[in-house]
């Protein structure tokens, strides 16, 4: 039985159901609070930290393992380019979102409006979102930069470099923290990966209590 | 003309410089002070960071990146393993220290007493230091536990999993932040990488005005 431990607004747990649903692999998604720290799954990943893949016999930790591990097993459509040159400018990508983005926009707009609340540890901090709302400008525009030269982010193919950047704009979009008007480069780059099937699971997530907008799960926004 | 720009005390700079000096590729280093954010430095890398490394014609960075582009282009002396499970878990690993050890260990202890110093920008915070010191035990103990069951991090062969470690922990025993009394297995292994001919470069570095403890650089410790 394969397995996908995941959070419905992690990105990196978005980025593996993308990867997973775009490659035609199904799983079965187990919803994991990872701050509770249950035993169980600290045995399945003693980082704590969502996704977890059970798969092919295995137990996969780290959204960039398991993308690399699912374009390796499972090459049939890939996520990776051919040359290490173009390998490694995905990756580059790739870590500019897991790590850059994450640390100066998703922590300061996704975790103090949402997972406070979830976790139920306070009100969101206004310096903090204003940090945020300042810095997805930056990247937008960084994203429009090389979306003015290239089709996909990382060149002509789609990549995980695609897939880790929508993962994250997409949980922000979530809660309306992307100002789609900024671009039209990103604009249409984000309404291409919408409307890939491989997009379904994610446009239909629905938290408790809060709504996305209209505009959300809407493919031609 | 090969050349890396790097900080001697950035672990993802000493990862790279430990792989390219174990595949025995010469390099140009060059110091570059990532904050100052130079503009002929941010003409290399928007996002600002060492290390950055110029070969091949190409400008690549993030250190994963590097690594993994170095291993496929330079294969001679692999860092990855052969099957994919064991690369994920090598990832897995790689990211645990780069992700989740500087964010508990690394930020904690060596930012605050090195680079605040560096930067200029205050003194340590005696908080955040004791954050670190408690932390470092533990990941010690996850090690002690990796290492009581294979011989390197991530199995029976040397890979880019070990350097990651190495890397921090090299730059933490700089600033004397490591108890090797902690674990034996862990020692032992420290040693093990520490004697290659790889670590040599690493273990000349001299910041000014900051002298290591005199086991930094003993290979018998």
């Amino acid at each position: 039985m394969r397995r996908l431990h995941h959070l419905p607004l992690s990105p990196f747990s978005r980025k593996v159901r993308l990867v997973l649903a775009e490659k035609k692999i199904e799983v079965e998604l187990i919803e994991e609070k990872p701050w509770e720290k249950r035993m169980e799954f600290l045995l399945l990943n003693p980082a704590a930290q969502v996704p977890v893949l059970q798969i092919d016999g295995l137990t996969l930790s780290d959204s960039v393992a398991i993308c690399e591990y699912l374009d390796e097993v499972y090459p049939d459509i890939a996520l990776m380019p051919r040359t290490p040159e173009a390998r490694a400018e995905v990756r580059r990508l790739v870590h500019w979102f897991d790590d850059k983005f994450h640390r100066e926009v998703t922590e300061n707009l996704l975790y103090e409006r949402v997972t406070k609340k979830i976790k139920k540890t306070g009100y969101p901090d206004g310096s903090r979102i204003r940090e945020g709302t300042n810095a997805i400008k930056y990247h937008l525009d960084y994203l429009d930069w090389l979306l003015d030269k290239r089709k996909w982010l990382a060149g002509d193919e789609m990549t995980l470099a695609d897939f880790a950047a929508a993962a994250h704009l997409s949980c922000l979009d979530y809660i309306d923290d992307v100002d789609w008007t900024r671009s039209e480069h990103v604009k249409d780059w984000y309404a291409r990966i919408k409307s890939r099937p491989a997009f379904r699971g994610i446009l239909a997530d629905a938290l408790p209590g809060m709504r996305p907008p209209p505009h959300y799960a809407d493919l031609d926004f």
